[in-house]
């Protein structure tokens, strides 16, 4: 290895958009959860797929190892340079390729976020379904297989990205899939890349599919007197396949932190929030339907959100809610966790965690996108007290277990990262051996992210 | 490579069922398409996954080839040992292991066909959605990445293939994938076997994710003027989002085929044949919006399948379409493309199509699955003429060349196999390379169904 004639070389190639700035680094090191400060020994603005090609030729020359970046909003240090080296950074390539109207798809570079991305859609009657919450980069949500509030109406990741392209740890360009909705034409290296997390090679290019904008949209909550009554009600509108477009629970301790942080008064017992996108016929008909479900486990009457304002901060509410369950504990920091199981497995496995956390003296409020059987408590700890910490990851750590002994897994879409690394072997058995098999073939440097995902040593 | 003593010591372990009687072979050296017949060495018929693991460890051994066999209905020559070596029949290991109701989801063994799979379902109110035409097997459709009619709506083998038991080319077992919905831990072994035809590992079980049955099911044909008008029906069906479970073009001389094979009238000009699935209200508001664009196109009027015997009947005279187009021409056999495009491109592919076909001299029915842009022709030629073979694959050539060219696939859902190796370098560049290289990580000796799909000497 030797980072210092790679930075040099890459220097030549990018000018000033190679950078040791200390500001650079310093930014590149950080991450959104509990994760040690990392930064990277320098930092690639790149700005095409030859730089990036160019820059990992260089890399591989000098066993210098390179961390993609987004946006930097993972949870689980993705994008931490945990072994040093080059960090690249999508920012300047963030740009649309070309929209297919007539194909409901797009071509986008990894840089842009999900939001410049629907901005930009406004006006062609399309728009991308997948809203993990954070304004992410399509990139970043590409590497980690994200999905969050819409996935149990448009799928993940791994559901709507149809074609990529991708520079191979030797610098070579490929493009995996095409434009066509489905082939049979051989391994499916899209998929492989999806969720690969900057291991297998780095994306440099990908070709979404799109959604037409629903001609109505509706939203609305509903409370319930426990979370049971409020996940069986989840699981009767999924086993009678409502194409209902976001269900999410929020448990009754997450409401009261809710409602603190984004100034509302919902009654704090557990709740659903829901969307609806169809025709107005077809909104009306799923709303009738979940309406007669949501009575017959004892919810309440639906606070509609009618005005497209109205639902935008119900949606913001939602989503920050990671804030907010930290405004509960103010000073204290948030450990996330990511279970999914099967759903018939759902209430209990949220019953045990809410008692866990309960016995633990921990607050720890939950929410998650029940449709999929994939719920997160945030656990809130004092970052200056081990034993608080300890005992928080003691409860993570029977949750993951639980979810394993139920057939589900350990991360539901925030992904493996640092985080995740010691539960592979429990999830995959020798299946993780395989993963990395495919790690050595594809990187047999060991420079693309190295450190995460597999154990190649 | 010792063959014999391969079979003497997995005779040790199977007994009776490993066999080397002439008929067995005979019957295993088949295929569906124009193939030559090519029998292997001994046929395994397996009952448990232990001992799929020892008939691997023991040709891993002597470096003896080995196919996996489903019921034998791929139409690409997947399953025929160009390398001679075992073949491994799955007709005994073909069981529901489990249904999970609540959970929407199966876990079944491979050499289970689709029709035994919906008939077991039927009692529970759920099915499973994927219809390639034939009684394939689950294994196979897995294997394949198998579609068909349905999967404009319900997707292909990879959207509803939950997790897998594989055992590799060292005889280890593996899970991947869980009963959960998603999943972003670690690299998407699961689709990564689906679609890699036995070539990096025996799927031994699949789990499968199911569909409620629906309330309402409604049948329906339309004429069309031409194809163009067809095509651009569909095209706007797609764009507005209506969630048709299957939309069929059939062209004119299509349409007399089945005329003559099945005994139905219909006028002999392009049809659709649509079906929709939903709640009644749905279902009606489905149909309507249909009517209403099939209209604008200049299409006739619904000609409805209300009987659940029509509806069957209509779509058995569909999937019969390969023998009803063979009886336009007795003695003929069919040469069958498989392309797929972006929907936008599908009008001019089509009409490419039938002018190259016309301009040969051939006869070519043609039908697709247009709302996922894939459609096939069948090229009649005499098995005794080569040079009417050399111009029906000429035919096809220009076929697969001008997909390649608008961002298309030589295979929608068909498969590499045999037919299609000699486009892969072409449809995916280096990413060949790449498939070459998890191959060689997966399959060190190149055991597994040898000679397919990549290039690894």
């Amino acid at each position: 290895m030797n980072i210092d004639k790679a930075i040099t070389e890459m220097q030549a190639v990018l000018g000033d958009r190679l950078s040791t700035k200390k500001s650079d680094l310093d930014f590149h090191g950080q991450n959104e959860a509990y994760y040690p400060f990392t930064p990277p020994d320098a930092v690639a603005f790149v700005q095409s797929t030859q730089e990036v090609s160019d820059i990992v030729k260089i890399c591989a020359k000098y066993d210098c190892p390179i961390t993609p970046w987004g946006v930097g909003t993972s949870l689980e240090g993705h994008a931490l340079p945990i072994k040093g080296g080059v960090t690249i950074d999508f920012s300047q390539m963030n740009k649309i390729v070309e929209i297919y109207n007539e194909d409901l798809n797009v071509r986008v570079q990894p840089g842009i976020t999900r939001e410049e991305l629907n901005a930009e859609l406004r006006t062609t009657g399309l728009f991308f379904p997948i809203d993990p919450g954070a304004n992410a980069t399509i990139g970043g949500m590409t590497a980690t297989r994200a999905s969050g509030t819409t996935a149990v109406r448009y799928g993940t990741m791994k559901d709507n990205v149809l074609a990529l392209e991708v520079v191979l740890a030797d610098g070579r360009i490929i493009r995996t899939g095409t434009r066509a909705k489905k082939s049979s034409a051989g391994y499916d290296l899209t998929r492989l890349m999806v969720g690969s997390e900057g291991t297998l090679g780095i994306i440099t290019e990908i070709t979404l599919a799109l959604q037409g904008q629903p001609e109505a949209t509706a939203a609305a909550i509903c409370d319930f007197p426990d979370v049971e009554s409020a996940v069986n009600t989840v699981i009767m509108a999924v086993q009678m396949g409502v194409p209902i477009a976001r269900i999410e629970l929020v448990d009754a301790m997450m409401i009261r932190a809710i409602n603190n942080y984004s100034k509302l008064d919902m009654v704090e017992t557990p709740h659903l929030f829901m969307e609806f996108h169809g025709s107005e016929a077809g909104v009306g008909e799923q709303s009738e339907t979940m309406k007669s479900i949501t009575g017959e486990f004892g919810g309440g009457a639906f606070q509609w959100s009618t005005k497209v304002e109205e639902r935008n901060r119900l949606w913001a509410a939602r989503h920050n809610a990671y804030p907010a369950a930290r405004g509960l504990k103010p000073g204290f920091t948030g450990l996330t966790t990511d279970i999914c199981v099967p759903i018939s497995q759902l209430a209990k496995a949220i019953g045990d965690s809410e008692k866990d956390i309960a016995d633990s003296g921990l607050l720890g409020p939950i929410l998650g996108h029940v449709g999929d059987g994939n719920y997160h408590a945030t656990l809130l700890v004092d970052p200056n007290d081990p034993d608080m910490i300890a005992t928080a990851k003691g409860v993570a750590h029977r949750m993951a277990e639980r979810a394993l002994a139920v057939g589900g897994t350990v991360t539901g879409e925030h992904g493996v990262g640092i985080g995740k690394m010691k539960y592979m072997a429990a999830e995959h058995g020798d299946g993780w051996s395989v993963m990395a098999d495919i790690k050595r073939a594809l990187d047999p440097q060991n420079i693309l992210n190295p450190g995460k995902m597999v154990q190649v040593n």
